[in-house]
Formats: C-alpha cells, sequence, structure tokens
C-alpha cells in the first residue's frame, strides 16, 4: 500500500474496503489488551516455588533472622544478587522493598527535598530543577518529576542510546539539570540498547552539569533478554570508577519481571557517599525491608548462572509473542511506509510509530474494535508526543493466539487512519 | 531509702556500698540490651506458618492473583482484617508494605508537599508548620516532623492521653499547627490509653485548627493486650462520624509485632477523600503493595477471633519480662523517691522516671556496667528531655533470667546517681 502514489480514487477505494474490515472486526465484540508492561500467568508461574521455600529456615547465612527488624539495607545475599545483575561490587547495593520505582522516587525527592550533600545541596534551594528525558521513554519516570514540579527538556533516542551530542550540549548550557533518566538496557518502549561509547559518555556527564547532577539509570532489563545471545551492556560504575564520576550514577533495578511482578525485590546501586546519604533519609521513612523475602529470592535465585537459566524460561515463554507481533507488523508494512518500529532484543515493549498525527487516532479506533492500547503520547513527558505517532505494543500478557486478533485490528486501524488522513490532506499525490 | 532524710554521712555511706556493688556488677562483663521495642525470637516463630502457607495458591477470594501488579490499596481479604483491628469500614482502609513508618512518613509527606486538597493546601505553602507531640512520645514520629523542618511543640502526657486542655488551647491560639501524633492505646512509652472522653475531643480538633490539620493516630498496640481484660479504646472513627469530622484523623497500624517485625503489613484508615487524595500521590511512588504476603497473613488470620487467639500466645511469652521489670522496680523504689514508673496493660514498653537531672547519667553508668538502655532524651522531641528524667525499658527481647541482671544493674544505677545526686545538691537537708 503506497499511499503517495495512490490516485485519489485509489485511496478511496481503500477507505472503503478498510472500512469494511474494521467494521467487521469491530462487531466481534473483542476485549484485548496489549497495555500492560506485566508478565503474564506463566511468567510468574515460574516462581510458584517462592512461597514456602524457605522450609522453616528463616537465618542468613550470616545468623540474621529475617523475621525481625533491623538492617536499612537489605540481606547480604541478596546484594550479592543485585550486584550480579547491576555490574558492581555487593557492597554498592541497597535492597529495598517490592518496588524499584519506590527506590526511583525516594531518590529523586531525597536530592530535590533534602539533598546528597546536605539541605543546601537539595535541587529545591536551587531555582527550577530541569531533568533530560530522552523520548520515547517511561511513562512513570515521567510521573515523578511532574508529581515534583521538576521541567521535563526531551532528547531524542537513537538506536545505541539517548542522543548524546544534544545531551552534553544541553548539559553544558543549562545548570539547572539535575537528572537524566535512562533505560540503558532493551529501553522502554524502543528496546535500544545503549553502546558502549554512550555509557562511556553518560559516566562523564557530572563533572560538566549543574551541583547535584545525578543520572538515573533504570536497569529494569538488565537480564530480560529474548534470545540465546544476549546485547552486552558496559558496566556504567566501572566507567564511573576510571573517571572518578562514581557519585554521578545512581542504578536500580528489580525482580518484578524475573520473580512476581507485586512481590519482588528490589534494589539499587551507587557510591558509598549517595548511599551514606540516602540511607540516612530512608532510616526515616521506614524501619527497614522485608528481608524475609529477600531471602526467599536469594534462595530460589542462588547465582547468577541459576538467574540466567530462570530467565531462559521467560524468554520461551514470551518470544513467541514478540514474534507474533513482529511478523505480523513485517507483513502489513514491510514494504510500505505507514509504519516503522523497532525490533527489540529483549525487554518488554515493542515501539511502534504511526505516520505523524495518527497514534491518538489509531488507539482510538483500536479501542472502539475492542484491542486496549497505551494511550498515544504516554511515552513522553507531559503525555504529548509531538508527533503524534509513537503507540507502545506490550505482547507479554495475551496468548499468540489473543496477539494475532489484536495485530490484525491494529492494522486495519493503522492502514484505515493512514488512507483517511492521506485523502483529507492529499499532500505529496 | 529516704534520700531527703538522711544525713550526709548516711549520703556517703550508701555512696560506698553502692559504688562497690555497681563495681562488682560492673566487672561481670554484662551484654544486655533493654532497649529494642521488637519482639523477641519466640515472638516472631508464633508466625513461622508464613512461609509456604498458601500452599501454591496465590489468588485471592475474588481471584486476583497475587503475583503480578495491579492494586494500589491493597487485597480485600486483608483489607478486612485491617477494618477490623482499627475499627473501621473495609472501605476505608489502605493496605500497603512492610512497614506503617513508611505509610507514616508519605502521609506527612503528602500533606506537606503535596496537599490532601491541591497544591495550594501543601502546609509548605503557608509558613512554618507545626505538630503537637505528646510527651514521651515514640522518637520515629519525632524524626519524621524534624526531617521535614516541621516545628515541635510538646504537649504532657496523663494517664487517659495527652492534656487535652493544654491540646485544645494551643490549637484554637495557633493555625500553623497541622497535626498531632497519638499512641492512642498502650502508648509509647508510657502504655496510657485514652479514655473514651479523650478520644472524642481528639476528633473533635479538627474544626477548631488551622487549614489542613490531621491527627495521625498510630494505633501500633490496638490488640497487643498483655492481660485477658484488654483495655478498650473507643474506635475514633464513630466518633469523627458523629461529629462529622472523618477528614481530619488518619489511622495507622501494622502486623510488625503480630507476625514478622520485619515481614508484616502495613495498613491505614481514612475517610474517602483523605484516600482518594493520598492514592493518587502513591501511585506516582509505587506500582503497588506486596499482595503476596498480605494473602500469607490474611490466610494466616483470617478472622479478629483468630487474630486474638495469636495475640494471647505473644502475651504468654511477654507477660513474664513485664513482670520481672515491674517486680524489681515495686521491691526497689515502691517505698522511696527514687523513682516512678507506669505499669501498662499491653504495648511494648515500660516508662521509668528519676529524679529529675538523672536519667542521662542512670544511662551512661548503665551502659558501663554492660546494660544498653535507650537513650536519654530519645522519647522527646530533638532527643531533649527538659527533665532529664524518662527512660524507656524495652523488655520483650531479654529472657526473664537476663532481665534479672539487667534491672539489677539498673536499679543500683538509679539509686547511686540519685545518692551522688543528693550528695551534691544537698537540697532538702
Amino acid at each position: 500500500m503506497q499511499l503517495d502514489k495512490a490516485t485519489p480514487e485509489k485511496l478511496r477505494q481503500w477507505e472503503q474496503s478498510l472500512a469494511s474490515e474494521y467494521a467487521g472486526l469491530a462487531s466481534q465484540s473483542l476485549s484485548l489488551d496489549l497495555t500492560r508492561g506485566k508478565p503474564c500467568a506463566e511468567q510468574v508461574a515460574l516462581s510458584a516455588a517462592l512461597d514456602g521455600i524457605l522450609a522453616g529456615d528463616y537465618t542468613t547465612a550470616t545468623g540474621v533472622d529475617t523475621r525481625n527488624y533491623g538492617g536499612i539495607d537489605g540481606i547480604a545475599e541478596m546484594k550479592q544478587l543485585a550486584a550480579g545483575i547491576l555490574q558492581v561490587e555487593a557492597g554498592e547495593v541497597l535492597v529495598g522493598g517490592n518496588s524499584s520505582l519506590s527506590l526511583m522516587f525516594q531518590t529523586v525527592l531525597h536530592a530535590y527535598l533534602f539533598g546528597f550533600d546536605g539541605p543546601d545541596s537539595a535541587w529545591s534551594r536551587q531555582g527550577q530543577a530541569k531533568f533530560l528525558c530522552p523520548v520515547p521513554g517511561y511513562d512513570r519516570h515521567f510521573s515523578i518529576c511532574q508529581q515534583l514540579g521538576i521541567e521535563m527538556l526531551t532528547v531524542p533516542m537513537n538506536a545505541d542510546g539517548p542522543d548524546m551530542d544534544r545531551v552534553e550540549e544541553m548539559i553544558k548550557a543549562d545548570a539547572a539539570i539535575k537528572g537524566i533518566w535512562c533505560v540503558p538496557k532493551y529501553s522502554n518502549p524502543s528496546g535500544a540498547v545503549y553502546s558502549d561509547r554512550v555509557v562511556e559518555r553518560i559516566a562523564a556527564l557530572g563533572p560538566t552539569a549543574g551541583a547535584g547532577f545525578r543520572v538515573f539509570w533504570d536497569n529494569a532489563y538488565a537480564v530480560h533478554d529474548l534470545g540465546p545471545e544476549p546485547a552486552q551492556l558496559a558496566a556504567i560504575m566501572d566507567c564511573c570508577r576510571r573517571l572518578g564520576t562514581e557519585d554521578s550514577v545512581i542504578q536500580f533495578a528489580s525482580t518484578s519481571k524475573i520473580t512476581f511482578a507485586g512481590a519482588g525485590v528490589a534494589f539499587m546501586a551507587a557510591s558509598a557517599a549517595n548511599l551514606a546519604s540516602f540511607k540516612r533519609a530512608l532510616g526515616v521513612a521506614t524501619i527497614g525491608p522485608d528481608k524475609v523475602n529477600q531471602l526467599r529470592h536469594a534462595r530460589l535465585l542462588p547465582s547468577m548462572p541459576a538467574l540466567r537459566e530462570h530467565m531462559k524460561k521467560h524468554a520461551q515463554i514470551i518470544k513467541p509473542r514478540f514474534d507474533c507481533v513482529l511478523e505480523h507488523l513485517q507483513a502489513a508494512f514491510g514494504n510500505c511506509d505507514l509504519g516503522r518500529w523497532e525490533s527489540p532484543a529483549g525487554g518488554y515493549f515493542i515501539s511502534f510509530y504511526t505516520r505523524p498525527g495518527l497514534a491518538a487516532e489509531v488507539v482510538r479506533l483500536a479501542a472502539e474494535a475492542g484491542v486496549k492500547l497505551t494511550p498515544a503520547g504516554a511515552t513522553f513527558p507531559y503525555g504529548k508526543d509531538p508527533q503524534d505517532s509513537n503507540i507502545r505494543i506490550a505482547p507479554t500478557v495475551p496468548s499468540v493466539a489473543e496477539l494475532e486478533q489484536a495485530m490484525k485490528v491494529l492494522i486495519i486501524c493503522v492502514k484505515l487512519a493512514s488512507v483517511r488522513q492521506k485523502l483529507v490532506t492529499g499532500k505529496a499525490f
């Protein structure tokens, strides 16, 4: 379907036949959901052994009774596993509760309200704070900024990470930029993996930025590979050590998409100075994390090889789902310019781009035909995609059969919206 | 030992013999700890069945798979149990993670930074916020205020709750007072239970206070009775309903001292308006609580009668410890004025008062003899007891045999410090 070469008559024919096809699908009362970046039932079942795995032994290797109070930064076993995932030393890890988003919120709050280097270093005392947000990105990162009144500035995401020329230029030009959000491996939603050179340049940002600048490194998909040959992400803390910038990067991850999405274990890694400062504030806000659940996780996943074996089972479950979506997209749009997309090697999303100005209309059409898509714009700060083009597809929850149906609907909606737009604008004909 | 009737010679004799007794105890290399308000190993073992209790069934009665994302306010079963504990409707409950302190911090933060009724209602936009703190009280409540720069004003605790004449007077006189901390049953550390009249008067405070005022009702020991006839606390939400002040009270509790201190379930209760506002902010800071652990708790404690049976087992373990401390105090100070104390019917502490000016010295002497006591002043805002008199004794962790030793040391320290003070000041002789 080459819209820009079609006659108006041809476009009208297409519109009629697509509208009729759409009406047929819409009449089927479908109820499909491609919005949720969460594991499916088979995936959480992979960790069903967690409850009961302690077999009455609640004590860590170092003799801590996990049932009682104590230990603001988690148990040694879980620090070890977290260190393996984040490629840091165990001493650089703090293990928290069930939510890495909580750790991120608390860390940004700490920098904003209390200051990593004492009250005077709090961003809130230094005028309007700003963040760099590579786009498209993760809506919940943006919500944290919005909640705290931090202004968000966008930078484009490339296939190898954020546009670093632009990032460096902006940071040098504006000392009010206090942070940048990064999902460095299988980025949400594009699936991009930051190249070694980009990781190195991000590790070098600190000294060129305003006081209190921090990189928020959300390595949510660190071990979430779809294929047998995982993408390799450079260890940013190693880069920082070479550059002497350890204080400028704070890393996060969790087992939410390794074990239980609602009941996993979240953790962070940072320099000794950052950890000490954060722990002082954290100690006001909680007595400590759930160490029992940490111990369960350490028993289920006692080593990185065990973790990698576990992740292969996830890939076996979800790779066919990704393949289904990608095959449909290729078949429909491989030879035309109605859509483009990324083929991620891991993570939880497929990022699809309509022609500019059509994402909201496609989402609306799909919803009316019973297929729920993430709201257009959700992957941009303030919910506004300036191109109105990006749609985040989350393929893990529906079955392959459901995805087949949902993709048929999505593809018809993209075609229909594109033809109608072309009919109205008539451009380039 | 009647200090005020003793001759200087008699005082010197006492000092010599007490100093010698103290030296003897100090030479025993004791290592005892009366500081920790936490359950002992036998207590947490009462809930050892928690891990594994799900027997592979992770689904709630309403069909929610607790292993996955979703549900910012917890599962229905746990709301029901929480409602029983806090004497509210299940719809007024939000169930969180493992820490009620976290819920309190987040709630105070919400009121301070974001505002329960929109940004303009945030305390931080209304000048210097202040809190009323009944003293002695809970140090971690005070830490939250201190962290946020909220000024703390003290009011005396009586046997039936805070001095309400003083509370009402202060609140009417100063619209900057935005909150009051309350531990209404077996108050930390005095063990006082608020009378029905005090509860009623607290429920009536809202309309007389400045905008945004909230009562922070930390019912930490709601079901933590030592004897067979529990103290009855009036249901404050019922009072609020009669008075139309539902929005002015926010309640908190947890199972930290019911099941596992580090891995229990925390919850709060509030009006529909307060809950809705808080949930919007909470949804930025987390995806949701650990529902799996909530389900474990609901299975272990499926009803209030089951919970009460469970709490009787706690009482069996810790009542002998409380009795030991109280018997020692009675034997040593029952017939003199060297110390006074409260005999709580529940909770986790015994509050002991030295003669004014001696608490820090007693804590120091005890520490040098190997008995760790909570730092003097810890039960007051900013760590400063103006009388230097209150010492919080936490008897649950040590064994009765250890308590016997620790109390001997404590009593000698109190006597020695008192005699030395009398020798120096010579007052009233």
